[in-house]
């Protein structure tokens, strides 16, 4: 008999869960019925501020895969349509026509939760008037690339400095507009911590961006044609002709606390290993919430890989295979211009707020040998666990060639690693390429030096 | 007491050993002399072809200290003086000065001989005459520049297509010479396996290079003037104004064979974990062998990277600490104009000569998300073990930004990964610097269900 999935979203975790299902369950074995409130399905939103800097010359070409490529897959896929309610017992979920109304009930065997995130909306006053943008979704772009086209926009604010705030800044000062970031921590990238943030600060400044940190937004002025005019923070008054919000994002996961499944406390649904929330029910992506290596404790984070790997775990497992999510350590890479920045494990903050004791260890290093005509600087900075060495953390803040190291470390972390350990680690050579001693290389022996000087000599 | 560490050869591991020593060690507790037969200290040997291409400017820059640097960091430096004899129950070593002859013994307390190796020449008709050149010192260098500048050499012939004979082609072509590079296997670049070696090869013929494989030297053809003028290979007779000999270095080990310190089947001196050859009698760098972590295997891999490292950890143990080298697993990178090679662990042939049973998996990828206006092609092979899935080997030829992920390898055989256990690992992820599914990812999964397929359903 045809076992029915029904998926609902149809994004990186809802179509990817979709093809795997198909590609694994022998031929009728399955129907897969994808519902998908938005115009478009498997698209980057990663990429939208790059394809509005310009560097990426269209938006279709974020689109991975368009829903007519999905229902040539076999997929039945059904556009600008939304789940309204799932009935857990009946197992069945109510579904609207976006744009006709139109409602029916839909019987699943299984059902694939894949509702993404919504960004993060502070109550501020003026919030709704024209000219204040999100950057959640392909729509999104689209409104920030047309506005941007319609008037004459010369100066913009970007409200928050992580991931999506650091790039828009980049994608605004790219066209040539006046462009201001601010945000109420110390340094801008929480994500990594504030003597790392302090170079990233300096590093915007340096590409003609003005970035007012430790002040928060009071709110928006709002002209008489209902367009914004100005953003208030404190005493200072900036005017913007455009302001992009990117404060980051929770969890959509109103529809799955409303049907009865679990809400971790991050505000993700929670699943077991195999990405269930309960029997026949299975959530990935934006939307749940997943477990911390390093922590052991459940995070939220918003990443289009991890999407992309819940889908087809997901995938695998309602097509009676075995899939499961080993976890996350937070990695996590950004680019904002010529400046590459990587992070992976945990932070100070973050480690503190684990309990753990550790010893930190920064050094400058270069991309390439020092001699070679295109070495860049690039500052790692390591966190080891005090006592045991076990590194816990590393970030990277540099020029083009030297993020990627981060996957380094990640590997590093994924294994359990000392500093000590990593110090004569067998890694590549060569000019181009690196020094003789690879920057990994020299932030995990000074960092195995204060592992030790920490380690009292007659330990009790 | 002061104690005397008297170091042959003022290279690498030599300089490295020499200042690590007198920087761990307290004010006037050691003397350390240095014997140098050449005419510098502590250069770049790797980017001797770079600096020929004119990617490095100038001589100079591969200089990391000159001898003056090293004799006011207070060491003892005897330029152009060579160690003819080591006596160990004397712990004594005969040296002579290169320039004026002069002969003296001189005693130590500890011995560390940094020799390097010496460059594969076979016994060819012809093979001494003008014009060929080895790239094996600065000295060598230097010849080859000059003699570059000192006629009009048009045609080039490199003889061996491994690291320096690549890097030598593409310094060759760089200058604007008509190049041809000769190796007798049948794929250039055998520390690649052949598949991988055809990639490289159809490579080079993009950027000019005629790759002659399979064939065999057997002489050159020299001028009444003495100069060369054809390399000869079988029926083929290559006209050449300037012929470079890549054909690798063997461990320059005569000096400790004579003095009966125990030589390795690779040809390298061999030594205990700290580096320590004998009682007091220490050797690293290019003279000696180590320890392969996933042959079990001692193997001579003559690497700059290496070199330091051993530099380092004799010079910790020469001062009283204790410092260790954990072996290594064959990782290497390199660059051929555009083109980028790296690779770790073992190849086919290395493993097949270790005995392992495995399966390999080969895919395709980009180094940034496909969408991305810098996206290069790269081509990812994995071995994993059969049965276990164990990672036992990786190699990527691709463009510009995709070799150093070969160090995510490296990392991950360091652990004793599993392909499976890599198939999820929390890498890095944003459209500049990979797809969603970063290419080690991809090669991992892959090379997962090829150990799946291979696993019989009843083993026995």
């Amino acid at each position: 008999m045809t076992k029915r999935i029904v998926v609902i979203g149809g994004d990186a975790t809802g179509m990817s869960a979709a093809s795997t299902a198909l590609r694994h369950a022998g031929h009728g074995a399955l129907e897969v019925v994808v519902l998908e409130r938005g115009h478009y399905t498997s698209y980057s939103a990663c990429g939208i501020p790059y394809w509005i800097a310009g560097d990426v010359a269209s938006r279709d070409e974020l689109i991975a895969r368009t829903p007519e490529q999905h229902r040539e897959a076999g997929i039945d896929l059904r556009m600008r349509t939304e789940a309204t309610a799932i009935d857990l017992d009946k197992r069945s979920v109510s579904v609207r026509g976006v744009d006709d109304g139109d409602t029916y009930e839909l019987g699943y065997d299984e059902l694939v939760i894949a509702t993404g995130a919504v960004p993060t909306v502070p109550p501020l006053e003026g919030s709704e008037a024209e000219g204040i943008f999100g950057v959640q979704s392909l729509e999104q772009g689209e409104q920030i690339v047309k506005d941007l086209g319609d008037g004459d926009r010369r100066r913009a604010v970007v409200v928050g400095a992580g991931y999506i705030g650091v790039e828009m800044a980049e994608a605004m000062v790219t066209r040539g507009l006046e462009t201001t970031i601010i945000d109420q921590a110390p340094e801008p990238f929480t994500q990594v911590d504030p003597d790392m943030g302090a170079l990233i600060h300096e590093a915007m400044e340096g590409m003609g961006i003005t970035v007012l940190t430790g002040v928060s937004v009071d709110g928006f002025d709002v002209g008489e044609d209902g367009r914004v005019r100005a953003v208030r923070a404190g005493d200072t008054v900036l005017p913007a002709d455009i302001v992009i919000i990117g404060l980051g994002v929770k969890p959509n996961a109103s529809l799955a606390a409303d049907a009865g499944l679990t809400i971790g406390a991050s505000g993700g649904i929670t699943t077991d290993v195999r990405m269930q929330a309960a029997p026949g029910v299975w959530a990935g992506g934006d939307c749940v919430e997943v477990h911390h290596r390093l922590s052991g404790k459940p995070v939220h984070i918003a990443l289009g890989t991890h999407a992309n790997k819940h889908g087809r775990i997901i995938g695998t497992n309602v097509a009676g295979g075995y899939g499961a999510f080993p976890g996350v350590i937070g990695t996590a890479i950004s680019k904002v211009c010529s400046l590459e920045i990587g992070r992976t494990g945990l932070g100070e903050s973050e480690a503190d707020a684990a309990g753990f004791g550790y010893v930190t260890a920064t050094v400058e290093s270069t991309t390439t040998a020092g001699y070679w005509p295109g070495a860049e600087m690039m500052t790692v900075k390591v966190l080891a666990e005090q006592r045991t060495g076990r590194l816990l953390g590393a970030q990277i803040v540099g020029r083009e060639g030297s993020a990627k190291r981060i996957d380094v470390f990640a590997t590093a972390i994924w294994n359990g690693m000392t500093v000590e350990e990593m110090t004569f680690m067998d890694l590549s050579y060569a000019p181009p390429f690196s020094p003789v001693w690879d920057a990994v290389l020299v932030a995990a022996r000074k960092a195995a030096k204060e592992v030790q000087a920490a380690v009292p000599a007659s330990p009790v």
